[in-house]
């Protein structure tokens, strides 16, 4: 976890062939692999922080992002993280009306998996799709966002920011707020912290959309039951830190007097390890590439 | 016709100057020049499939894609094509209204223009656009289809699909069918295929478009009639192959059952193609550029 | 002022360190900085019209262009200029409606700074959004059009392909026509070229919206009281030259009798300048960044 030079031997000594094909769910990395992926990651923040990021892990490589749903945030970590590895990053937004019918979702992975990518970044509404599109393609497939279900590279970047911020993962009692139910980030962060050893307490938000007709809270009001601000922050351990996926809505869901005060809040912290984390993940995906 | 491993000399050893300062129709080559094409895209598609896939033959060069028409399968298959030769590539889609009128289109050419491109891939909408904006550049210009006119790289990757695929274009019979009155396709690979020695029947679907206000048969009477089955494929020769230029409307025009049969379909091989051939015009292209 | 052969030595000869941190006004440089920068992008000139249009000083930086206004004019113009001397460049137009609250805007920066680009490109269509900007990051913010404030790299093509036209901007006198009360564009080219000896006449034109209820002229109208034509130029000196920054409508406040002609235009010469100077600034920052 200490900060080496990110020299590209370095680099090359601390990267291991990604262990599955595709990195669709948390399921896919046992605890050893995570903590190898996160120290490798380390490296990765050591060297976005030097005015020369740049390696060429990935020279020659294709990387594919295609996101079905648009994403600012996690698209550019994506091709930042490619980019910096040396590889051509081809950014497809297929948001059409003609991608809506299943076929064709298939269609589109076969036709960019014909251009011959060597990793796609996936990212849909539906629950299971990049699952679907790994199985008709010959490139390595990242889930970027499923539905419901997973986002695998998120989980990985949170656990990389908790543990710089406490030294460890192992016994920390992590609470998840909001809509997790419906929270893919929730359900793979769930998923990779306890198998990290963190204790993870659940909070799910009443279910308001039920009672639309009845009772439409403000967003104000929204704001005073379930919004994370000073006093409600006041019942946690000293030692507490912040972090949402972002975008915020202040004033919403968190008030920005919690968000902005760097000495709790990891939020930015979690963009910079974002980036780092899907280095990780990349040069992980290129030594497996590399071997077969 | 046979692979090569591609290494930068015996590409550059296969790589001749592209007989014309644009790429405007398949009119722009001769029978040799279309078979030395496709030669040189035998290496690229070889080069696509290592994991190696960059070659520095457009380094310093700048590739721009100005799509008025979009299209994720031709935008990107020309983005690969250029980054993995090595270019610069810059996307513009300026698809706003203020680019209706003629004069503003010879506007973003010329400023376009100015910003030295080498080569610029343009897709547009009206009929002899990419005649118009060649004569007003002093760059290279491919046309990627210009109205109802020509899409003369298509007509390439087709011919190099199907000469993979049997050996040989010379004494083909070619059936295209479909709407092929108002197809670039139809009509830039009628041009091809017969210069090479095909011979093509063209089949015109009835003009139901006409029809419209006394008569709208739906997508499954149209499939019924029109659409490529099992039933009227069983009526070609033995060894027959189909090709699409995509994206499908599967069960309008053809059946799953054999868009999906790789015995039959040569459609994803078309698309990996598409990269091919487009590389061996850019390698061509820039090795005119060398010498001028 | 002359034409040099621009190899890398002598392009790192001409580069110093850009004089600020940010690039938001045209305030930001004094006489003999604009004068450097001149004479830097004039290799830039030299350079771009070459065939190998590549050089290193950018290389493992990372450039984010930010453009909440769309500008496929300025945009591609920082996108090659970053691309030309090596940097990973990615760009990011967030127009969605969730930017519209101004705490959003310092959000969006702060995520993007976590990413570490070494520069940000900003346009917004709020004056003083990139000022705003730049003190919330650590890296460098060029402003690339903040409402009705400025545009400052717009300023200094125009100084270059004034000074290219007339061998000097000293004793010029330039007239800048137009809406000039709301324009970023006359806001930096009045400060610049004054700064550099230029005398400057304004030329407001009636506040014709003011009116609107009252009396909408057509555009014709519009073209036949303020559009420049060769009637109207006639009154101008023998050597007089034509500038506009983009995109034109022709016909309403230019006639393209006048924009066409090269003996009197410098338009297309503009778009040329703006990839170089922007190419100069960006080597200068980079200059800088190496420094610290």
């Amino acid at each position: 976890m200490t900060a080496f030079a990110p020299g590209l031997n370095e680099v090359r000594q601390r990267t291991f062939p990604f262990p599955a094909r595709h990195f669709l769910s948390v399921a896919d990395l046992d605890r050893e692999q995570v903590s190898g992926l996160l120290d490798l990651a380390e490296g990765f923040v050591a060297l976005n922080r030097q005015k020369a990021k740049k390696l060429d892990l990935l020279k020659g490589r294709t990387l594919v992002n295609l996101f079905f749903e648009a994403s600012t945030r996690t698209q550019s970590s994506f091709e930042l993280a490619g980019k910096r590895l040396g590889a051509d990053v081809v950014n497809m937004a297929p948001r059409s009306s003609s991608i809506v019918k299943g076929e064709t979702l298939i269609d589109t992975a076969v036709t960019l998996n014909a251009m011959q990518p060597d990793i796609l970044v996936v990212r849909h509404g539906a629950s299971g799709a990049a699952s679907l599109l790994s199985q008709k393609v010959t490139c390595s497939v990242i889930n970027a966002g499923d539905g419901q279900h997973e986002h695998p590279s998120q989980a990985l970047l949170d656990a990389l920011a908790l543990r710089r911020a406490f030294g460890r993962i192992e016994g920390l009692v992590v609470a998840i707020c909001g809509d997790v139910l419906h929270s893919r980030v929730a359900r793979s962060n769930v998923g990779l912290l306890t198998q990290m050893g963190a204790r993870v307490i659940m909070m799910l938000r009443l279910q308001l959309e039920r009672m639309q007709g009845a009772l439409v809270p403000s967003a104000r009001e929204y704001n005073r039951l379930f919004g994370l601000d000073r006093e409600k922050l006041a019942l946690a351990a000293p030692h507490v830190r912040v972090m949402h996926p972002g975008p915020m809505n202040r004033g919403v869901e968190i008030d920005s007097d919690v968000a902005d005060d760097l000495g709790v809040s990891l939020i930015q912290n979690q963009v910079e390890m974002g980036v780092a984390a899907r280095m990780a993940v990349l040069a992980a995906m290129a030594a497996r590439l590399d071997n077969e």
